[in-house]
This record gives structure tokens, sequence and C-alpha cells, in this order.
């Protein structure tokens, strides 16, 4: 087995969140509009996804730090330290951020989506089906 | 930005399942019950997590194809073809599985959960909190 495999980049988030500290806790908290570029080479796998229906993404929180392991819940540091796979901090050994987004319209291997909660310029590394 | 990032696994879980053909489709199918053994060097992380819990967890798919863009859902070849972004499909460029677990018990750095869907020995990446 590979120990150490290494992510391709399948697309890019593009939204209006540029700081961290704007970018809600969340996407259950989130009604804000992006788009996903997915780059073409990856295209053909969006085959069957339609307008309307909310899909799973997954983001590498490139901004995020890799070695924390304990952190303030919600960044509240009246909150005592917890590990950080007891939370949804990005702060994590792999820092893959999981948001659930409507898609609202494709344009070819861009698509329209809301529920955003995630940093303008954050890579994807993978959408799925939401289970049912 | 780092454009390729490696992964590091840490932790791996072990189960009943041996054969890709006997795993459950999905974790909402599984009520089988396994652990996750989270390697020394990150137990710190999962200081929080108690029993009775639902945690999001998530796992390299180390048997997967990754240069698979097309897949027939559920392995049913009566279906037609769809890019695997709008399936469920171990097979993605980048395959990462998520499984909603129950943790039943904690002996401190493994886990004992139900509704495990995921091949014995499969390698883990990252623990999250269930979204409320």
């Amino acid at each position: 087995m590979e120990k150490q495999p290494v992510l391709q980049f399948v697309g890019v988030l593009h939204g209006d969140i540029t700081r961290r500290e704007d970018a809600p806790k969340n996407y259950t908290e989130s009604e804000r509009i992006g788009s996903l570029e997915i780059f073409p080479e990856y295209a053909e796998a969006l085959d069957g996804i339609v307008a309307g229906q909310t899909i799973v993404v997954l983001f590498w929180l490139h901004q995020a730090a890799r070695d924390v392991l304990k952190v303030h819940p919600r960044g509240d540091h009246s909150r005592p330290l917890r590990g950080v796979f007891a939370t949804r901090s990005p702060f994590r050994p792999n820092p893959v951020g999981i948001s659930e987004l409507k898609v609202l319209a494709m344009h070819g291997s861009r698509l329209e989506v809301s529920g955003v909660d995630i940093l303008d310029g954050t890579p994807v590394i993978d959408i799925k089906k939401k289970t049912d």
C-alpha cells in the first residue's frame, strides 16, 4: 500500500469569502452562493449531476495548520481545549473540509452552488452524491 | 500553495469485511461492528469523543482505482454509466470514503464502532464531529 498518497486537485471554489474570520463556522449556517470550477480533465466525472440536487463536496483546506491536535471549539477561548477529531475545526492532520452544497445551475464544468462556507480559492478534491 | 499535498494516515480500521464484494454499499446499510485504531501520535486529537456519539470518519480507500471517471452505479451494469462525482463509488480521482459511525466504546486510542461499511485494514485519514 502507498503509505503517503498524494492528492490531486480536481477543481477550485470561487466565492466571496476572502478572509478566514468571515467564513461561517459551517455550511449549515451559510446561504452564500459560489461556484465550483472543475478542471477540464475531470469534467466527465460530473455527468449525472443536476440542478436542484445536494452534493457532498470535499475541499483541501490549504490554509489550515496540520500540526494542531487540540483546539478551543469554534475558536472560543472560554471553552476548554478539545481534540480536533471531536470538533469540525479546519485544523487537523489532514485538513479535508466537507460541505453539503445545493446545485443551483450547471454551466459545463462550472457548478453554481449555495451553502458556501469555504474561502475563495480553496481546492476541491472530491464530489459525492449525498446518501439517501 | 502546495499543489499536491501528501496525506498522513492517522489510524486504521479493523473489521470483518475482507473482500470488496462483501462490503455494504453504504454505511446507512450496515450494522457491522469494527474498531478504529488511532496511532499513538494522534491519540490526543480524540480528546472529547465519547461513547454514544456519532462521528464522521474519512478513510483512504486504498484499493480503489483513481483513473476511473464513469461507473455503473452500485456496480449494476444494467444501469447507464454516470460520472463518479454523481455517485458514491469508491472509484474516483481521490478515493476518500466518508462513513458516519456510532462510537460504542473507547479503549484508549481504540474506538469500537458500529455501521462499518469499509474493508478491514483501510487507513483512516480524519475524524470529525457530526454537524448538529
